[in-house]
């Protein structure tokens, strides 16, 4: 294959009481990008959006993959990639995770399938590792694999996809800046024995209804003690969102990622439609511009949306 | 119906990841109970066995869940129990739940099964509360559900049957004393967050493993950063049965509840026999008495024996 084109989605960590091991993908927002394989084993990177994020190899998120992949592989082929990225940097919406995972992914297209989806991840935690200086792959697993996917380690990398449950998404991304450095930074380091085991019984019920689709066990697992009480007091208007969206019968939802976008979960469309726009009201009432999304949960992660094979040229 | 004889089996609390969360019912060793309908509101406990417990209804396990579910039920009938207990006392094998499940077991038959299985998990935690001084449910919930159970909250009573993997369990109670409270005590009240995200990574591994009888992953989620290194130092020659046990080839395995048993789960009921005969071997070297057990997990829990109808008096 020469060029290939995919779709690359957005994608929520921790899922409430899941830190560090529970990601899904959604459908939207979604990156696109367009990967080509060259002769030589360069990069280019050319972004077609408006973030200014650098296009130097070294300093790009899906650069470093590529180089990491061009250096472990000794591959004499390069690669050339265009990002229109739609998911936004710093959104806690795994926007620094798609540019990861797409390159892995896209790259491994073009070079005929050679690496496992474990491989993929193991690439594309290099991105991660420059954006945020930690190699975690709870957006990335999600991205690659879709659906809920369960990162049981990261080193040695051990992957579980578990399900796609049939419920809607809603998202707000207010435009506050919170850095996943900083947002890991206040966390306590130490944590109380009870508090674990009320996190642990959570997570062991939201993993049981997420496997057995029973949907108010998921609802009433979304609790998080630990996490969020120290995290949301970076997000304005957090608690008020989370529980006007539960009185509108939101099944639960938290911090995406680290912040600062909220997230609900709704069986119903209309249900996450109602959310999403209570969200941008309370947003708009102080002034703080907002984005909405509202989508499924994506089951399938990065889709291919064009290939160009060399047969085809 | 005036009489029951019920089996009310042994089980394995905590699952080495699951601190107070997760238990199993296993087959062997039972107790046998019997409990007859009494028409005053009294309560009558024989202890048909040599462990000297006390029969008075108010300092016995079985005795003060009868007089819960007497005062709170305002019943105008008691109970006549008749206890011949096998599971030892004070092993770690859920010797005081299985009086205490028995009892609310038991007495709900009597009284024309009155009480849902969660009723039953609450009085019979009074009886967990006598023997330990907490109200737990991680031995009570797997005896009356049967199976492997999630206790997701035990207040309120949140129980979430799991299901129940084809495997053996090998387990070794050597005769040395491991208080439950003292058990306790020695556990830290502070936790890193870091083992924490590792211990909830292991749980959701062994979650899902469980649910999806994925046999590997129950494997490679049998991993306990946080309970084991503390409570293993009460367990005279743990780590070199639990290094043995995995070398002859079993999935995994450690503490039973909160010890001195240790138990271990195998793919085969040959594997299982093996690692019980070494169990006690190293037990014998030091000259510390021991029992060992081999069952496979007990997917029903208390099993009636016999029932005696009105009808049939």
């Amino acid at each position: 294959m020469k060029k290939i084109k995919i779709k690359v989605p957005a994608t929520i960590a921790n899922l409430v009481c899941g830190f560090d091991i529970l990601g899904m993908a959604i459908h939207e927002p979604y990156d696109e990008m367009e990967l080509k394989l060259l002769d030589s084993p360069e990069i280019i990177i050319r972004h077609e959006d408006h973030f200014g994020l650098p296009e130097e190899p070294s300093k790009n998120v899906a650069g470093v993959v590529l180089q990491n992949i061009i250096e472990h592989l000794k591959l004499t082929k390069g690669f050339e990639v265009t990002i229109r990225k739609h998911i936004k940097p710093g959104s806690g919406l795994g926007s620094s995770a798609a540019s990861a995972a797409g390159a892995a992914f896209g790259a491994n297209a073009l070079l005929g399938n050679i690496l496992s989806r474990e491989e993929m991840v193991h690439f594309a935690m290099f991105g991660e590792e420059l954006a945020s200086g930690v190699r975690h792959a709870d957006n990335i697993a999600p991205c690659i694999y879709g659906g809920i996917t369960l990162v049981k380690s990261s080193s040695p990398i051990d992957i579980i996809p578990l399900s796609t449950p049939n419920l809607f998404v809603a998202a707000v991304h207010p435009q506050v800046e919170v850095k996943t450095s900083d947002a890991r930074q206040i966390l306590k380091k130490n944590i109380l024995l009870k508090d674990a085991v009320e996190q642990w019984g959570n997570i062991a019920g939201l993993v049981t209804g997420i496997l057995k689709n029973d949907i108010p066990l998921i609802g009433r697992s979304l609790n998080d003690r630990i996490i969020e009480p120290v995290r949301s007091i970076l997000i304005p208007k957090f608690d008020e969102i989370k529980t006007r969206s539960l009185e509108a019968g939101a099944l639960g939802g938290g911090i995406s990622g680290s912040g600062p976008s909220i997230f609900m979960l709704a069986e119903k469309k209309e249900t996450a439609e109602k959310i999403a726009q209570l969200m941008k009201s309370i947003y708009d009432e102080i002034k703080i511009e907002s984005f909405v999304y509202v989508s499924k949960i994506n089951p399938s992660g990065i889709e291919i949306v064009e290939e160009d094979h060399d047969d085809n040229q």
